[in-house]
């Protein structure tokens, strides 16, 4: 797997609403996946995406222990097409006004988040490695 | 997560040609994901997953050394219901005949698998865990 930074193709793919599956760790390394929202951003020359979560999910203490993270983002036409990156979350931060969750909700609905009661922290993670298919072939 | 055996709601949904992420673990428990074709069985009650990889990929390496993966599938009309597992491969096969993919690409393309020089194996694997989100809600 080619290591990032991503190439600009990718980086445009990335930038759509695109179904996408995050995995994280169990404490016994076992991997779990679930779907997600994401955002991805280039800060400093370094690709980094943005995923948030409910305080109450389980895969909140995942990330706390083992930031090592998988992401498959699938082109919604034709989902052969997908990219999928290794990352390291480098944070995860309360988000007390929604604001992250207001921009994810924003980019795939058009909307704000309609729980404005439950918590919600924020994550960071840096893309490591990538890899392409279909379309996206690297 | 509950344990298998899963529900027959479930089970109906993964019976339909869904897209779906598999996670693999690297050498250094790693875990990296990719978008795969799956067909789902029930065999003597328990839930399979036959899984089939073009032998040149790493992931068929990933899962001969460790063989706990995790899976998604996704609704294509509304991803936000998902189904995600936690699996176990118990077995890596040669599919000389390329029976086996022939299978999956009829069920996802109604119609044989086009590459015929490649050598293929398949993975079968039991889940024994199992979340669901939106519609598959557990």
């Amino acid at each position: 797997m080619p290591e990032a930074p991503l190439p600009d193709d990718v980086r445009a793919f990335l930038a759509k609403p695109n179904p996408c599956t995050m995995t994280t760790l169990r404490k016994d390394g076992t991997p779990v996946s679930v779907a997600t929202w994401y955002l991805h951003e280039v800060v400093d020359g370094a690709d980094k995406v943005l995923l948030n979560m409910d305080l109450s999910r389980v895969r909140v203490k995942h990330v706390r222990r083992d930031p090592r993270i998988a992401l498959t983002m699938l082109d919604e036409a034709d989902w052969y097409t997908h990219v999928s990156l290794i990352a390291r979350i480098d944070e995860v931060v309360d988000d007390p006004d929604l604001t992250d969750i207001d921009r994810l909700a924003q980019h795939y609905r058009g909307q704000e988040y309609p729980n404005r009661e439950s918590p919600r922290v924020s994550a960071w993670a840096t893309v490591e490695r990538w890899h392409g298919w279909g379309a996206m072939k690297d």
